[in-house]
């Protein structure tokens, strides 16, 4: 395993998605902890410390993307609380999703908008 | 028709996609009308011109939705040049492609970024 | 907003959709009002309201494209309502989802029939 | 092989796809032989002569999901030819794919009018 | 109906997914039978009985296909079982889906290798 | 750069892909040289030479990854040579793409195998 990335990977997990990044490569362990440790090195420690665009730009991307797969409503919780913890506004996040109405439709953004929503009251009722 | 709309539509699609955008509406003419209107007045009325993204962020967002969607090179032709025309460098571009990865794969990517180098080079040849 | 179109696309939804439509609607009061002025407007008022085909035509094109996605059970569920609203017997649903396995594959048809099987016991229920 | 269901999905398929679908079959002959032989006994002897739909709701019901899967464009050519051959007017095979808009977006639906305007213009060429 | 494929199919879903398998086929008598029975004599009955490739792999293949399809975590948990059935060690398959990492990213392997957990522990705890 | 990670999948990317494989790094030299290098580095220095699954198996995992996904026709091109490089016979090739019918229905199976069809056709002309 390569120290520097795994390092470099897991500080960016924390900054980016906090608790929630933890507890997916925390599942993985005693399945497939490789796949933890890909994700760590390679998404973490190698696509997103890379110069060129912003943190925030980085995950108004990411969530873009699993919008747009589909049917990957846990990483979009993941990411939605990731976008958050790098600033993003949520009224920021819901207007990314609206962007793409026209190329995915309708569904897509109402699957994405509901994580969203449920993500937005987790945060508001864990800060009362 | 909403005179309005179909107006704001027609300037944002002007300044966002330019010669492409108006190609793709003017192929339509004969075939299904009504395709080019929505887009101008949904897609380009509507939801390009609202506030809370900057241009710039809007043909991102675009852009991962395409390349995520996958089979759609000639709409990423189009907005891969609406988004040179908004100001992105062709730089940030791959980056936000390569930012993909680890949510799309690779395949996709190589697709949209086989896009990019055509429509880079195309641009380039046009401006010498 | 445009009056005319919200005011017939409500009337679509209502008539479509039913109690389902005006769920998902009033869901996005609080934290995507446009993103339900849009599937109003857009969807329901642009859209839906068109010559060309029927209504019942419409909801089979519809259902059939969601079953395609995939990952759209929420919308299906609206949607196979929506079938049965305008008239459509359920086995007819039944046999546009098996006229999909040869597009699809069985498992996208395992899914919709999945949903199907249950919004038929509800109204079942609902209707004694 | 079953020579009922094949014997009724050879006369289906001559029925609907015609000369596209043929050629479909033709082209498999050296390479995937059995594949031809699924599609015909399979796709044309069990699903296609099922009651419960119309031919016409069968062609309207697999260019929609042709269009919503995305890619599938040489498909798209035989079954819009399919759709025409079972009496479907152009304008409402192009009605079905506006239909589609708020589902799949814009990108699908501008990529399968792009091939209904290949076939449509191939036809008139060859009535002329 | 064709008794030999029927009974082909039948024995060869007992082989691969066993419990799971008959209980997706009970649960469409009442709602859709024949797509019941396409699956025995189409999936079962035609293609997993072919020479060319042996029930590891023709599993190994359905598990992968499943995986970047997406959106169909309940047939993944039947052709887990299935995988399993045939031989295929737990880690064989998580293999496999770490294969998929390049060519579908990160979050469908997620996906996938979170049904395996719940099927690998369901299967122990009955095992004691 | 990770001289060792480098070298380990540049060897394997040549056992594997090939010419093909190459000549997609090549392409992208000019354009995006660190998506090459994930691909050498990542796919074929992390995922490829991993213990659990033969090369032979990652390669019938990755052509049912690429059909499943749609739209990675060039893609299909490198691995189905890839496969063929690690000693997959054609006949096995196509039962593959057979086995995955029930799963992603017939337009995508039809799609890989026009791409085998020609990559065959192109390694007999080359070996004549």
């Amino acid at each position: 395993m390569d120290q520097t990335r795994y390092q470099v990977g897991v500080a960016q997990l924390k900054k980016i998605d906090g608790v929630g990044g933890e507890k997916v490569i925390e599942s993985l362990k005693t399945i497939a902890p490789d796949l933890g440790n890909y994700i760590i090195e390679f998404a973490f420690g190698d696509i997103y410390p890379r110069e060129g665009l912003s943190l925030q730009e980085r995950e108004l991307i990411t969530i873009t993307s699993l919008l747009t797969t589909g049917g990957c409503e846990p990483q979009l919780d993941v990411h939605i609380n990731g976008a958050l913890n790098v600033g993003i506004l949520p009224e920021k996040i819901i207007e990314a999703f609206i962007q793409c109405i026209p190329y995915t439709g309708f569904p897509k953004v109402l699957n994405a908008v509901a994580v969203a929503k449920e993500v937005f009251a987790a945060r508001d009722a864990h800060n009362q």
